[in-house]
Formats: C-alpha cells, structure tokens, sequence
C-alpha cells in the first residue's frame, strides 16, 4: 500500500537516534514550541494593529491573536509538558507541587527560547514593514512608537502602583479561570476543547484588563521580546521606560497566579474534596502532564 | 516522586480545618465567585470602551465580556451551584421548584457579594485611568460620565414603559436560551460546552435587544454595582438618573424570566415528556446543581 | 427534599391538560419557538445598528446576530422538529423524503408565525428608537430608512436577475453546510455542536454573500416581516420596492436549496453509501427529527 | 411511513447508475467540492470588504471568511479526501508518506478545479457591483484596483525576498498547527471539533501574518482565481504584478509546509513515540482518510 516504504524505514532509523528519551528535556522542547506559537501569533497580529494603520486588524485583533496562540501552544504542547507557556504559572505549579521545582528550569527556558524566537520570527517578518512605518527610527515612544509590538509598557496615565494592581489582578484571573476550566470535581470544560476555552480567556483578559499596561500577565511574554527589541535596534530604552516598568511583568503575575491559586481553592476546591479521601486531596501527578495548568 | 510532600501534608491539615461542609454556604461562596468573574470581565470591557474611548474596544468588546464573562463564571461555579449569578434566574428556579426557597438567600447574597467586589476591583484597577478620563469629577450623565461603566441606564430616548417591556423581554429571552441549551429532551448543547454556548447566549442577546436600556437582565449585575458608585463619588445621582431607573433592573429581569419559563414550557417541554411517567416530569433534583439553570 | 411539592403536583395536573399529543402540532410549535428566536435575535441586532447609527454594533453584529439566532433555534427545536427554520429546507426536505409532504404546512405556519411575531417585537421593543431616528416618518428609502430592519431590500446597483443569482447561489451554500456539518457517513460535526457549527455557517453567508441583497436565504425570514411592516405603517411599498423584490425571497431560496442538495449528493453523499445495502442509502427516518436539517 | 416511497426507489436506482466506485475520483471531487466551499466564501468575504468599502465587513470579515471557509470544507471533505484543500499540504502528505503519490494529481486538479469555480460564481455574484465600483475598468493597481479580491498581492513597501520568507513562516505555522489538532498522541482537538479549531487557526494566520502578502499559503487558494482574472478581464497583469510574485504562493508554501512538518517532528513527535513499536512510528494508514490533514 506504500510506494516509499524506504522513505519510512529511513525515517524510522533517523527518528531513533534523535529521538530525546529524557522526560524533562522534551517538556522543554513542548513549551519552547508552544510559546513560539502563542508569542508568533500574539507579536504579529500586535505588528499588523500597529504598523497596518488600523487597516489591517484592531484592538480585538491583538486580543485575538494572544487568545488563539494560546489555543494552539495548548494543542502543540498540552499533551507533553502541560502547555504553561508562562513562568509564573509553572512557578505556582511548582509552589503546590504540581511540578517538580527540579522541572522548572527546563519549563523557563524552553518558554524564553520560544518567545525570543518568536520576536525575532517577527522582526524578520515585518522588517521592510517596520522600515517603511518609522523611516528606519526605531523607538520606544513617540509618534511612530514600535517597542510596544514586542513587550508591554504601560499607559502613560499609569503609576508604577496602578500598573503593579493591574498586573496582579489580571494574573490572578487567569490562574482562577485555568483552575475552574481544568476542575475535574466542577464544570470543566469538555475535554479536547480546553484548550479553545483557554484561548477565550486569553481574549476577555485582554478585553477588560488590557488598557492599562498591555495585560503581559506573563514574565516569559514579556522579558524574551524587551531583551530582542533592545539588542535588536530599540536600545537600554526598553528597560528604563514607563519608570523602568521592565521588572513589573516578571513579578506581578507571579504573585497573582498565586492569589489566583488560592482565591479559586479558598472559595472552591477546599470545600470539594472528600475529606475522608487523602487521596483525592491531593492531584492527580498524571494530571500535570496532559492539562494545561 | 514528590520533593514536597511535607508542604502537601501541611496543606491537608489546613484543608480538613477550613473546610466548609455547609453546602448552603458552599454554593453562596461559589455564587460569589462566579458573579465576580462575570463582573470584572463585564465591567471591565465597559470600562476599556469607555476610559479608552474606543481605541480599545467597541461595542462589540462589551457584548463578548459579559458573555465570555459569563462563561467563566459557569465553569467556576456549575458543579458546585449550578452558577445562576443572576437573583432573576435563582427566584425563577425556587418558584418552579428546582431550588429550595431556603437556598435563595445565600444565592443572592453570594451573587451581590460578588458583583460589589467586582465593581470595587475594576474602580481601583482603573482609577488613573478614570481620573485622566473625567478629570476627577465622576458624573452619571454629561460628556465625560462614567456611572454607565457600573450600572445601566437608559437611552435618552427611552421611556420608564419602553425600558421595562424591553427588559421584560431580553430577561425572557435569556431564560428560554437557558432552558433550551440545557433541555435533556430537547437539542441541548453538548455537555461541557454548555457554558460556552450560555457566553454566547449573553452576547447575542447584548448585540440586538442591548441599546434601549444597556441589557441589565439581572439584578444581580445591577444594583450591587450601582450601590458601589452612590458611595464611591457618584453620588445619589445614580438612583435619581433615568426617571428612578434603578428598581426596573430588579423588578423586570425577575418578571421576564418567569415569562422566558412559561413561554419554553407551553411551546415545548410541557408535550415532550412521558405524561406515564410522573418521576420524568418533575426535573431531575439534581439536575439543579450540576447545570448552570 | 421539596417545600413545593403542591406545587410540583398542581403543576402536573396542569401539564396533563394541557398537554398537546399530535405530534405535528408540536413539530409546528417548536418550529414557531425556534423561528420567533432566530429572528428576535437577527432583527433585533439590525435594528441595534441601524437606529444606533453604528455605535451600537456595525455589520459583523448583524451576521453574528442571525447565525447566534440560529444557533438557539436549533438549541430550542431540534429535539423536536429538526429546527428548520426556513420554508425551503423543509420543502427540500419533503422533496427527497425527509419530511411528510403533510407536515410541510405546520412548518410553514410555525415559522411563519414565529418569524411575526418577532418582528412585532422587535417594534415594540425599538418603538421609541424607531420614532426618533425616522421622526415618526416610516420610510422603505431615503436617508432614514428603516424598512431594511425588517425584510430584506437589494442594493441600488443590483438587478433582479443578479439578485436572484445571489440568493440561489447563497441558499445553495446553506443546504450543503448544513448537509456536510450533520453527515453521519462524512466530517460532521460533534453531537451537541451542530448547533454552534451551524450558527457560524449563517455567519460566513453573511459575511461573504450578505452584501447585493441582504442574504434572506430563507422565505421564513423574509416574507412575515415583510408582511408585518407593510401593516405597521411602512405601506404597501415595502412590496413595489426594489424592482418588486419581495418574491425573490421566496422563491430562489427553494431553487437555491434544491440545487445545493444536488450538489452535495453529485460530489459527495452519493459515492459514499454502501450500495449492498438499500437500507443505509435511504435516510434514517429518525434523523429527521434529531438533526437541524 | 413514506408517501414518497417510488421516488426514493427512483432515486436508488440513478444512484447507483452514477455511483463512483473508484476511490480516487471520488477523492477528486470531495477535495474540489471543499475548496469551493472555502474559495467562495474567502473571495466573497474580500469582495464584500472592497467592494462595501467597509460598510459591509472589514479586515476581520475577511480572516474569518477564509477560516470559516476551511471549517466547512472540513466538514464536506473531511470523511472522504482528508479536506487538504491546500496543494502544499497534499504534497507533503506525499512526502511523508501519508498519501500515495499516484493520488496527488486527483487532488490537486479537484481544489484547482474548485477554486476557479468558486472564483467564476464570486464574480458572478459581484458582477454588478464589480461594474458600479470600478466603473468597468478592470484594474489590478490603482484605487479601483479589484484583483485582490481574487488573487494575493504583496504590499508595495514589500520585496520579494521578504514576502517569500513571510509565505515560508506562515505556511510552516499553518503545518505546525494542523498537526498539532490532530496529533492523537497530543492534546488534539476533540474529534468533531477539529474543522472549527482548524478555521481558527487559518484566521489567526491571517490576524498576525497577513498583512504582508495577503497570507495565500496555499497554490490552490492563489493560482486558479488568478488564472481567473487574467481570462475574465485583468489581463495578464496580474502575473507581472508585484514583481512577477504569481510564482511565490506556489513554491513558498510548499517549502512552508515541509518546514513547519520537520519543526514538529523535531520538536514534539520524534519523542512521543514508542521506539519498540515499529507500528506505531508509522501514522496509520486509515487516518489519512479522516483527518483532514
């Protein structure tokens, strides 16, 4: 039935000798792969808002764009690693012992990698666009402003406090909408479409808590493009602007994946557990490798 | 397999001590909840289309929020309490018997708790943001109000009559689609994606019975955000505005159901049940608690 | 475990009474409940962007509105009728068998009352909206025009033969979605998804063929508004407008449903049946009722 | 139970005189049959969007015409041919060794076939409006220029090499996330839900990476409605358009695929596969058929 049956055997023997048998080093490859994908499809349609005029998507594009990136990192990588594509919630996981803490370094850097080539996919991709829209200026404020394609920078309304809230509260709504769609004692989501559910969480975040700082909600969004766009042209200036904002998205949804964390449990899932069953009290391990928490 | 197992055992204990087993109380907490991410990610959009003055968002941004708000809401709360987040949905379920009256309460207070944190989370989130908007005079009508981001009020042009036929109605409507996506007998939607469909309700019916009056349809979205502004600056100016709009929220919403009920029983569930069978024609008691009714 | 149980029994007397036995009736009914749905959604989201002169909704509402309206119909009917929604797939139906040719009238009364109804209701509820837009001048051109909220008009540059084109064209389109989405033998769409998959299959109509002629694809749409505004003081012009454009509805939607039928069963459902077994190659009788066809 | 009985043994009877028997041909006409159905409803969405001048769509109209586009033609097709709908799809099938070489002509002549139709019957539709906007003078530059609504055009601050790397990501983006929604040893989209994630991806392509080019990612999307316009009216403008870019929809996405397939591999599957089973390292034969892949 096949006419390349020696395509098939080479391929196989090819496959065993790449072929990663360690568990950590290919949750890694998953979420590199996964944030690739949330972060190529959340830049660009940002690139198209910005540099397209408003004639090639708007602000619903962006939100959009983050939300159904996050629906295929979830199919790309949620059967391997789990699909955290954020370092704040690998980092929560890790708190509650959903995640070996030995794991997370292989999470975070398999996310940066993914993201800072997805910034870099992106400059590449809209390099003669970003030429044609800034005369060549690549700048982190002004007029034609392009730094906010690939990190976040808050409004200029917006105090360093007010920003910090923002980050923290966004955060914690995501963890909390994470916990209830995954909530195998509750009404998850149906399983195989979590992962569109998720991406629609992504797109309301964005719709409701967006203004203010750009919803980052998300250090392994946030850090890999600020350090792109800063060796790629933007300069230190993406690290001292909006009153050094830089640090706000590696800290703040951190410590609002936790508040997430234990605003869903303190309201929920304490009082839905059998007592009786010590068992059941704590996660299921096989749990972490195929739902995306 | 766990490097935390003692963090795990302290967490037990901790558990077994604040664990609720009142599952009056759970429900009012999971009410709570729920009504609180419908809230912020509702109000939230309102606010972004309003503050950001339709560079983030539109009219269609509001419509998406409340229904993906009410999404979430549904899988944070569906399994522990059915996720009414609406005292116009509860009343109806305790009239035809689906609730006990004794539950309505801790339904309601859980629904109104929620939705005034809500209001008071997304007053801080955008308080720069407000204060650039109105220059720090918060008003209920005039070029730069904001009460409308909290509470509804109704188009100029719309009469007290006007207003509550069309909140008679969309509240109707609201329940029919309920009932309908939920029917066992009928074409109800798949198990699991229920709550999607129930957003998606919420959205459509945003997108064509919303701009007379601003699509209350629910006390609970109402009046606890309406509290919030008379004490947060608004002033009593926000019981005052719209002819005394502030009760047709509450009065009509609840009439509406009640029709949505009749109208869905007399046009289709009534004939489509074994009338030889007297234990199929009263719903399934538990039923109630695992459906989003 | 209920306060209500007189109730829940005075109830059940009730519901024997009026409990309606003949089938077809209720199939007319349920026809009536899912029409009335598709319709108070659709026209109410035109009405939305009309009279709110686009800042209440723009195009894409109006597309989401008719297919979200679709999507209820079927959550609300398709247990029991099969949810059609439109005269011409039941005629289609009862051409290739589907349907009883006797049955065909309580579909056709069904839909058509319900699809009035609506319309009365849309009014009712944009009868203040309506006065101040127009001035109280109800009027089927000119720059305040308004009939276009109710039936279906041509666009200035389009004839009648290229409008008639259009709808074939178009109502073939929705017969072969509709036949590939529920195909047993093919790709169809999950169980309990078919509704939501058919919404969006009325929403691509409209985004792609929606704009010569405004999409009736559906005498059940179009001729009961129609009908209803030449009654409620648009006059009879709403009939000579447009070239006479009023049976073009009517009746290239029933050509376009017949030769969409033919298609799909020339390219697709006729290779795909067994052909030892006569049995499959006719439709299950059950079908009918279950699935939105 | 059938007053129609002698028309469905009629029907049986030309049935199976016209029945295809030869897998092949029927594959044909499946993939020729799906690619009408997302050509027709892409082009439409663009006509509408040019040709309206927004008032009937916008940017966002068009994304979700084509994705919506691909669900349907999933749906028609999924069973029969896999839906490729993509001629670089089919071909790395080919490569891989999930679809016989032998088989590639039938589906490449079905979605070419498909595509030139869905263009004819789009121009049709539009052809008066095509004369009212352009006035009749058919461009492919200019600010009448309408070719676009059939055939991609890169932007002009566009070069070619940019626009072939543009055409090789977003391709390779497009393999990367078909795979990953049908990767049964993944987190794959629930089956029945696959055709609607697919459309979604397809518009989130075109969301983030469209701007450039018009994301053909596809020769049976670009080649046949050009071949179109170059006989209805364009002339052969068209091919020397963009610097002769005609040639580039053909050879990117090709090249596209085989990358986004290897970057996969690499990254995912290699190591989500069981070394000791020889079967399994091999896809099943059967899934070629109904994953539309």
């Amino acid at each position: 039935m096949r006419s390349h049956i020696w395509v098939i055997k080479m391929l196989e023997k090819l496959v065993n000798v790449v072929t990663i048998r360690n568990e950590t080093v290919r949750q890694g490859l998953a979420e590199a792969l996964a944030t690739f994908l949330l972060m190529s499809f959340g830049l660009g349609s940002v690139a198209q808002v910005v540099l397209g005029k408003n004639s090639f998507g708007e602000y619903l594009s962006i939100n959009l764009g983050f939300g159904f990136g996050v629906m295929l990192g979830v199919h790309a990588a949620g059967g391997i690693s789990g699909a955290h594509m954020n370092a704040s919630i690998s980092f929560a996981n890790c708190v509650v012992g959903n995640l070996l803490w030995r794991k997370l370094p292989a999470y975070v850097i398999g996310q940066f990698f993914g993201s800072f080539a997805a910034s870099a996919v992106i400059f590449a991709l809209y390099y003669e666009a970003l030429q044609n829209y800034t005369g060549g200026n690549l700048t982190v404020t002004g007029p034609t402003a392009t730094a906010g394609i690939f990190a976040t920078y808050p409004a200029p309304y917006v105090s360093l406090w007010n920003g910090f809230l923002q980050e923290v509260i966004a955060s914690s709504m995501l963890m909390i909408g994470v916990l209830a769609i995954h909530d195998m004692k509750n009404a998850r989501a149906l399983p195989g479409t979590n992962a569109f559910i998720t991406g629609l969480l992504v797109v309301v975040i964005g719709m409701s808590m967006g203004m203010n700082t750009g919803y980052a909600i998300n250090p392994s969004r946030d850090l890999p493009p600020r350090i792109f766009t800063a060796l790629a042209g933007w300069g230190l200036e993406v690290f001292r602007a909006g009153n050094c904002w830089w640090w706000v998205p590696m800290v703040a949804p951190t410590l609002g994946c936790l508040v997430g964390m234990f605003i869903y449990n303190i309201l929920i899932d304490f009082h839905n557990r059998s007592p009786s069953d010590p068992e059941l009290s704590k996660q299921d391990p096989e749990a972490e490798l195929t739902s995306p928490m």
